[in-house]
C-alpha cells in the first residue's frame, strides 16, 4: 500500500472575510507542504467562513468567493505550494435559481463546496448533497444541493470527497463512496460543539471507516462565531476503527499523519486524476511521529468552549476589552473568570454596582474575586441614580425592583459607550428560560457568555475551575462564597431567588425536559415532578419568549440553545380544546 | 352545472388556543350552515393558528392538534351541522420522524394539513406537499412534505384540495389536480401581508383557473400573528378568469358565493365521495348577491396592515394598553395615530419626555397630537434624571447623547412595569437599517409598530391618514408641523438626523437596493448613487446586526422585513480577496 502524508488543518476563519481566511490557507498549505504533505484537507467553508446565513443570497458575495478560491489556488502556485493537492471549503455562485416558490421569492443560488486546488487551478469540486435544515442549521434555505459524487486520485489512491452532513445520512453520497471504492474519504466540516457530541461524532466516523473498510479523515473548524463554537477535534480512524490521529479541541492545529490506503484499481475510475510531483519529499521526510489528542474532562471541555467563544466574538468584532457588573454573585463571578482566561485581565473591567438592599457579602465577593483575578475594578453605587426616579415616577412593587436592574443598565452601557468596552450580560440559562431577569437592566449587553450554562452548571463550572487552578498551583479565581451563598437578585430587603422559583436542583430538571427534550408538559409531570411546579415553570417559560427573542447572543454548549436552535412564537396560548 | 353554495370563512386563530380556534369554526360554520352553504372551507392552519413554528416538534402538543380536529367534528355533527362538509387546516401528528440527519436532531414529526370534517368523523385529509422555507417561512424545517392528492365528491362535484405554497409551483399537485378534472380547487393559505402582493396573488390565482379551467376557491386567514399580517383577501375565481366573489382584507369575512362547476365524471373518480343531504336547503335557499370587496389604496391597506398588527400583538398578548414616548417628531406621531386606531384612545398613553435639548415645538407638537386624538398624556421631564447619572460618571459625546434615550427607557419601562402597558418602540426601517438608535433606549419595548416602514413612507403614511380624516370629515391626527419639520433625535443642541445621515429620500433608495433587493455595494454604485455614500450606508447596515437581533419585533408589510425574513451574522467581515 502506498504511503501518504495526510495534512489536516483546523483552521479559525470569519464569516465574510475572504483575504484573512485565504491567508490561514496559504500559511497552513505551505507548513504542510514543508512537512512533505500529500495532500491538505481544510474545515467546510473554510474560505467563506461558517455559517454565512442569508449571505448565500447575495449574489455580490458568491462572485466574490466564486473568484477567491480561483485567486487562492493561483496564489499557493506562485508560493510554490501548487504540487500539493488542497481540499478547501467554500461558498460558490451565483447559480441559477433553484425555484422556492412564489415568483418574488427569494431563491437558493449558491452552494457549498469542497474544492481541490492544484497547479494554480481547480481540479475538482465536490457540491454537498444532504443540506441540514434543523437546529441552528439552514441550509435547505440558503444553498443548492448537489448530486455528484467526486473521487480525486492521488499518488495512486483514490480520494472521496464529502461534506459534513454528507457523512451522517445512511444512503446517499456515502453509499456511493462504498461502491466507489475509494482508499481515502476526506470529509470537511463546520461541526459545532455541543457537550458530549464527541460521543456522537467519532462513533460516526468510526463506524463509517469500518462499514467502508476506508480511512476517514475528519477535519473541522475551530472557533466562535455568533453564538456556535467549533471545536475542532478533527481525526483521522481507519478501516479496523483505529484511531490513527486526532487533533485537540478548541486550538488552531496542523495535524499531520502518514495513511496507508489501499491503492486504486482500475475498475474504480476516479472523476479526476490528480497527477502530483511530490515523490522527492516523500523519501526524503521521516515517519511522523503519532499525534493522538486526548479529550479533557467534560468541564473542561465546556469551559474552554465558553472561553472561546467569548474571546472570538470580542476580537472578530474588533472590541479590546469587556465590562460588566460585578454582583459578589455566582453568575458574574463565573463570568469574569471566563473573560480573564479569554482576554487577560487587562481587558476586563468590572464594576460593583451597589444599591440600599447589597449585602455587605455582595462588595466583598466582588472585591474578593477583583483581586484574585487582578481585572480591572471600580465601584458605582446606584442608589443616588434611583432615587430621582423614584421620588418622580412613584413606582413601587416589582417596577421599583426593575428600576434598580435598569439604573445598572444606564452606568454599564454608558461606560461601554464612552470607553469602547463590549457589555457582557451575566445571566444564566436558567434564568433566561423562566424569564427571571430584568429586561434592558440585567439582561443589557452585546454578548451572554453564559446564556446556555443552567444555574447548577454555573456551579459545577466554578468548582471545576477552582480545583483546576489548585492544581496548577494557581490562585483559585472564584471566591469560595459566591459559590455556597444562596442566590440573590438583592433588588429588595432579604430577597433569594427561592422566594419566586423551585429550587434549582429541581428547576434545571424541569427545564432540562421541557426546552432540551420538548417533552409537554404532561410528560414533565408524569416523569415524576409536582404538577403546580411544572405548571407554574412551564407558564414563565412560555410567557418569556419575548424577552428571550431581545437577548443577546451567547455560546451554544447544549443540544438546545436558545436563539436559532428554538424558534417558538410569542404570540402563543397552548391550551387544550378536548 | 350544479349550483354548489360555497362559503370561505376567514377567521382570526390565535396560535396554540385550540378551544378559541374551534369556537370560530363552528361559529363561522353555523352561519354557513344557516345560510344554505354546500360547503365551507377555512384557512391554512385555521384551527392550530399560523406559524406554529418549533411548536411542530412538540409531540404533546401534535396530540392535541390531532385531537382537537377529531373532537371539532364531533362537535360539529352535534351541533346540527354534521351534513355540510368543512375543510379546515390544522397540525396533525405525531407521525414516525422524517430522518432530518444526525440520530440527535430534531426531525420533522408533524404535517400541514386540509382535512374535510363531515358528519362527526373525518372524512378526508391532504396533507400539503410544498413545504416553504424562505423568507419567513420554515416549513422543510417543521413539516413531513405529503405527496397524495385528495379530491372530494360533493353533490356531484369532484372538489380538489391543495394548501397554499402548493398552488405556487408548477407541476406536482397542481399539475395532477388538471389531470384529476376537478371542478372545483379550494386551496387553503396562510399567506402574509406583504405591499403589492395582491398583485402577485391574484393573478396566480386567475393563471390557474383558467390553465385549469377550474373555479379555484382562495381561502387565506386574517390578523397578526407576532410579526406577521394575514390579511385575508380571499377570492374565487373562474375558469374565464373572472373574479366570482372577493372578501375584504384585514377583517374577519364569510364570504358566500353560488358556483357553478363541472360536474364530476365517471372517469375522474375521486378519493373520497362525501354524500351530502343538503338538497332541500339548496332549494329553498335564494340566490347570493354579489359580494366582491374592491381592494383600497395602496396606502390605506398600508396602514391597516399596521393597525391590524398592533392590535392583535396586544390583544393576543392579554395587554389592554400601550405607553410610549411621544416626542412631536413624525415617528412617534405616527405610531400613536395607529395605536388609536388600533385599541381606541382610551388604550392609548403617550409621554413627553423633554430634555434640556428638547426645543419648544416638541413639546408643543406633542401636546397638539394628544389633544388631536384624545390619548392620556402626561409629562415626564428628564433633566433631573439625567444629571446625577452626568455627574457620577463623566460622560460626554456619544455616551451622554445615549444617557438620555436610555433614562427616557428606564421612566417608559417603569411606567410599563407599574401599570401593565406595553411599551411600543417607535423607531422607523430607516433608522433600524442603520442602527441611528439607542439600544436600551429609543429601541426599548416589546413591540415597534413602524419597523417596516422606511422614514419616507413614514411621511407619506401620515400625509394620507390625516388627508383620510379629513375625506371622512374628521379632525386630521398628526400635526401639520410634525410631519413638515426637519427629523432630529434632539440629543444634542441644534441637532438634525441629516448630521449624521444622507437626506431621507437618497438613503431610503440604497437601503431598498442593498437590504430589499439585495444588491452588493457594487451593484447600487452601479445603479447611479455616491460610492462614498453607498460606502457609509452599507457599512453602518452590516454594523447594526447586532442591534436589530434584540430590537423588538413589528409588522411585516415588505418584500423583506427584519427578524426571520433576513438571517445574517453579526460576525461578519465582507471584504474581497481579489
Amino acid at each position: 500500500m502506498p504511503r501518504l502524508r495526510l495534512a489536516l488543518a483546523q483552521t479559525n476563519p470569519i464569516v465574510g472575510d475572504l483575504a484573512a481566511n485565504s491567508d490561514q490557507v496559504v500559511a497552513a498549505t505551505r507548513r504542510a507542504f514543508d512537512a512533505g504533505a500529500d495532500l491538505i484537507a481544510f474545515g467546510e467553508m473554510a474560505l467563506s467562513g461558517y455559517p454565512i446565513e442569508d449571505l448565500a443570497g447575495n449574489a455580490g458575495f458568491l462572485a466574490d468567493n466564486h473568484d477567491a478560491v480561483r485567486a487562492l489556488a493561483r496564489r499557493l502556485a506562485d508560493a510554490g505550494l501548487g504540487e500539493l493537492p488542497v481540499i478547501v471549503g467554500h461558498a460558490d455562485g451565483p447559480f441559477t435559481p433553484r425555484l422556492m416558490g412564489t415568483s418574488n421569492a427569494p431563491t437558493a443560488i449558491a452552494q457549498n463546496r469542497a474544492s481541490v486546488l492544484h497547479r494554480g487551478e481547480i481540479a475538482a469540486s465536490y457540491t454537498k448533497h444532504h443540506l441540514p435544515n434543523y437546529s441552528v442549521f439552514d441550509e435547505y434555505r440558503n444553498f443548492i444541493p448537489g448530486d455528484e459524487l467526486v473521487v480525486v486520485r492521488i499518488k495512486g489512491v483514490d480520494v472521496a470527497l464529502l461534506v459534513c452532513e454528507d457523512l451522517w445520512r445512511d444512503g446517499g453520497p456515502v453509499a456511493r463512496v462504498l461502491a466507489a471504492d475509494a482508499g481515502l474519504l476526506v470529509v470537511i466540516n463546520a461541526s459545532p460543539f455541543e457537550r458530549d457530541k464527541d460521543e456522537v461524532r467519532l462513533p460516526l466516523v468510526t463506524r463509517r471507516a469500518t462499514e467502508t473498510d476506508t480511512i476517514v479523515a475528519y477535519v473541522n473548524l475551530v472557533g466562535g462565531q455568533d453564538d456556535l463554537v467549533f471545536d475542532g477535534d478533527s481525526v483521522v480512524v481507519d478501516g479496523t476503527g483505529a484511531i490513527l490521529a486526532r487533533a485537540p479541541q478548541f486550538t488552531e492545529h496542523l495535524l499531520i499523519v502518514d495513511v496507508h490506503p489501499a491503492e486504486a484499481t482500475d475498475s474504480a475510475l476516479p472523476d479526476h486524476v490528480v497527477r502530483v510531483a511530490l515523490d522527492a519529499a516523500e523519501k526524503s521526510a521521516p515517519p511522523i511521529p503519532s499525534d493522538i489528542a486526548v479529550l479533557p474532562d467534560d468541564r473542561q471541555q465546556l469551559w474552554d468552549a465558553l472561553v472561546l467563544g467569548l474571546r472570538d466574538y470580542v476580537r472578530k468584532n474588533g472590541f479590546r476589552s469587556v465590562v460588566f457588573g460585578l454582583s459578589g454573585g455566582i453568575d458574574s463571578a463565573v463570568c469574569a473568570a471566563l473573560a480573564v482566561d479569554a482576554l487577560g485581565p487587562d481587558s476586563v473591567y468590572a464594576v460593583s454596582l451597589p444599591s440600599r438592599y447589597s449585602s455587605d457579602h455582595s462588595r466583598s465577593d466582588a472585591d474578593d474575586l477583583a483581586e484574585r483575578v487582578g481585572l480591572h475594578y471600580s465601584v458605582e453605587p446606584i442608589a443616588d441614580l434611583v432615587l430621582p426616579f423614584e421620588q418622580q415616577l412613584g413606582l413601587d412593587g416589582l417596577a421599583a425592583e426593575n428600576l434598580q436592574a435598569r439604573v445598572r443598565a444606564v452606568v454599564l452601557m454608558g461606560l461601554s459607550n464612552q470607553h469602547g468596552h463590549l457589555l457582557l450580560t451575566t445571566g444564566n440559562k436558567t434564568e433566561i428560560s423562566v424569564g427571571y431577569s430584568t429586561i434592558y437592566g440585567d439582561s443589557a449587553g452585546g454578548f451572554a457568555p453564559i446564556k446556555d450554562v443552567p444555574k447548577t452548571l454555573v456551579w459545577e463550572l466554578a468548582r471545576w475551575r477552582n480545583e483546576f487552578a489548585l492544581s496548577r498551583g494557581e490562585t483559585p479565581p472564584i471566591p469560595a462564597n459566591s459559590i455556597e451563598k444562596p442566590p440573590s437578585a438583592e433588588l429588595r430587603p432579604d430577597q433569594t431567588d427561592q422566594d419566586s422559583l423551585p429550587p434549582y436542583e429541581v428547576l434545571d430538571e424541569i427545564l432540562d425536559a421541557y426546552i432540551t427534550r420538548a417533552l409537554g408538559a404532561d410528560e414533565v409531570i408524569a416523569a415524576g415532578f409536582d404538577a403546580d411546579t411544572v405548571a407554574l415553570v412551564t407558564k414563565l417559560v412560555d410567557r418569556s419568549e419575548w424577552k428571550r427573542r431581545q437577548g443577546a447572543i451567547g455560546p451554544k454548549i447544549s443540544g438546545m440553545a436558545f436563539g436559532r436552535d428554538r424558534r417558538l412564537p410569542i404570540t402563543s396560548h397552548p391550551t387544550k380544546a378536548h
